[in-house]
């Protein structure tokens, strides 16, 4: 801990060791390796990186070497070296703020305002009717109506010389509004990607870790086949991603930096899952969220006037529902506040809950006890 | 240490206490306040952010506002939300590797091949003949050469409709192969800037912290007035930004992230600032780096056939040398290695040494007659 250690250039004698029994002990089902990376912002950004390498070398048939107008050209900022690449992103998510990955965040405008930005195309996700029960039918269109709009957006940019290398997306649009999509939605997205040639990556910086009740939330989606990259960060501690092994870059120092993440951070991430396992936290989680999901949901019909659109069933604590209007949001968040309860906004309208794996049954009926006193007295 | 906080959200009680007797202790003349980062490219693309948002207030006048049309359009990645600014940098720089400070990268191939990147401008940076007592008048000219071309590339990209916000320089091209300027272009950079309208940012990644015998290598430059940013990492453990007060965001949540940096990060600065202090490190830094100069200088001399451009005069121990091609520059860090020197390249034919600010006069002289060694026996 009392250094910050270069690992990509001397990584400590211990640390393929660390990253066995740490970050490879939970990689993904179908996923082949990890990179590790400081944040999520970069994490993704290197995401992209691996989505664009793995795409020319498609574009050219498995043909990685540059060729010298791709030397020249990369070193002036044009292409060939710079391809014209784009990225698929969702109306309302959110997957960092340096200048790469602000590009693919579109949730609000104070984060964009004043930053030079690209022409990547940006697709809407979907925006369900709740109780999902009784609006099968309009969600399902719903769901069509926004992989019909992908995969045009996917057609028009190849089209136009700006090829979709890749989708990104979050498995829960959180910083948009706690926005859910279904399975069917998560399916179809990746197939629209594999008939159109664009890679799927899969943002889970703030689901992944456990608080869906799993450690990493695309697992309930049940796809067919494993995304091709999934990103992570603050609940793991330490940035990075996890990646199908034709997304590894084809040379060496294509995905590089000076600190490669931080070795302590993977330290502490040892003990968290050491404690996740001991304690049987996902369970917890899972058990704690159906308590909080039930009872917010017996709220919501008790006060249909104030609040609505309870959603995260069998997404663990990962729940939110929505104020009627941004004024009630703000005033039942401010008002737990005064009752000892932290909850936070997210979108135009939700309350989200995030709490800590540690969370239990106990916690949830005392948030819950509260929640009732403050939207009764609104 | 035991945990990785969110300092924008909560920062710890001890927090301002911490920056003040760390970070701004040492803040450089004529600036502000600091900005703490997790690492050198998001340091410099928050940077790169300020300098944005003050190109655009000064554009308007001002006005800080958003209008109606500034926050659709930015949603979508386009103007007028998202400008079409830019920032200009120089062949040989290297800013980081993250997509926005890649945009200002120039050193090597590798970093920026396959990844899309945006039409910003790249000036040349003066190479030297050395030894610069001969060459006085034709590197004079090297300047004036290349401050025409960024004043040219200035106004040709602000006539075109993507105005330079910004210049962005490490004070000696670091990854690019050790390439120094002297005081008098960076003089006249700073002039150049302030005649366009574009703001200065020093990137001190890698030279900031002590290497160059002062705690910030712009120091030496003894330039007019402080440049507007400095960008630091590595060597200080913690990333971040100093700058001036106008520099400062007009609105909250502008320069933020999750993290924040990292409060452990600073706690060891705080040590090794305490350190650099107790041990006049920075003295210790200069006379072990003039001693290093004179000494490769010499060998310089006696092997002109092998090394030259022998550089970094007042420059502490940011010292570089050049073999007579790549070939041999390989050989002597190669060579050097098996007699238990490490030192490194950059770009295509430099020797670069890098040694801790605790290398001493007795390590130096160690360091020489190895090198001599090696030298001989090529």
């Amino acid at each position: 801990f009392v250094n910050r250690p270069s690992i990509g250039t001397f990584p400590g004698s211990d640390w393929t060791e660390r990253i066995q029994s740490s970050l490879m002990s939970i990689i993904p089902k179908g996923l082949h390796s990890v990179t590790t990376m400081a944040c999520g912002s970069c994490s993704n950004e290197n995401g992209y990186k691996a989505m664009f390498f793995w795409y020319r070398a498609r574009e050219r048939g498995g043909n990685v070497d540059f060729t010298e107008e791709d030397i020249t050209s990369c070193m002036m900022n044009k292409p060939p070296g710079c391809p014209t690449y784009t990225l698929l992103s969702f109306d309302g998510g959110f997957h960092g703020r340096t200048f790469g990955s602000l590009i693919t965040s579109h949730s609000k405008a104070i984060h964009k305002m004043g930053i030079p930005s690209l022409d990547w195309p940006m697709a809407p996700f979907p925006h369900y009717k709740y109780p999902l029960e009784s609006n099968v039918r309009e969600n399902k269109a719903e769901d069509q109506r926004c992989l019909a709009r992908v995969e045009e957006l996917i057609e028009q940019y190849n089209k136009k010389g700006s090829p979709v290398a890749g989708i990104v997306v979050e498995p829960i649009l959180a910083e948009g509004g706690d926005i859910h999509g279904s399975n069917e939605f998560f399916a179809g997205l990746q197939a629209v990607g594999k008939k159109m040639g664009s890679a799927l990556l899969i943002d889970e910086v703030q689901t992944g870790g456990g608080p869906t009740g799993r450690m990493w939330c695309h697992e309930h989606f049940d796809l067919p086949e494993a995304p091709d990259i999934v990103t992570f960060s603050k609940k793991m501690l330490t940035g990075g991603f996890y990646c199908k092994e034709e997304f590894r870059p084809p040379h060496g120092s294509r995905i590089f930096n000076t600190w490669m993440g931080d070795p302590g951070k993977v330290i502490l991430l040892q003990t968290v899952l050491k404690v996740i396992q001991r304690d049987n936290l996902l369970q917890n989680t899972k058990v704690t969220g159906d308590i909080l999901y039930q009872g917010i949901l017996e709220l919501e019909n008790r006060f249909p006037h104030l609040i609505n659109s309870t959603r995260g069933k069998d997404r663990g604590t990962f729940i939110a529902f929505n104020g009627v209007d941004s004024k009630t949001r703000d005033a039942i968040i401010n008002n737990l506040k005064h009752k000892g309860v932290q909850v936070g906004g997210c979108g135009d309208y939700a309350v989200r809950l995030r709490p800590a794996l540690i969370f239990q049954p106990r916690h949830a009926h005392i948030l819950l006890d509260r929640l009732q006193q403050v939207i009764q007295e609104l």
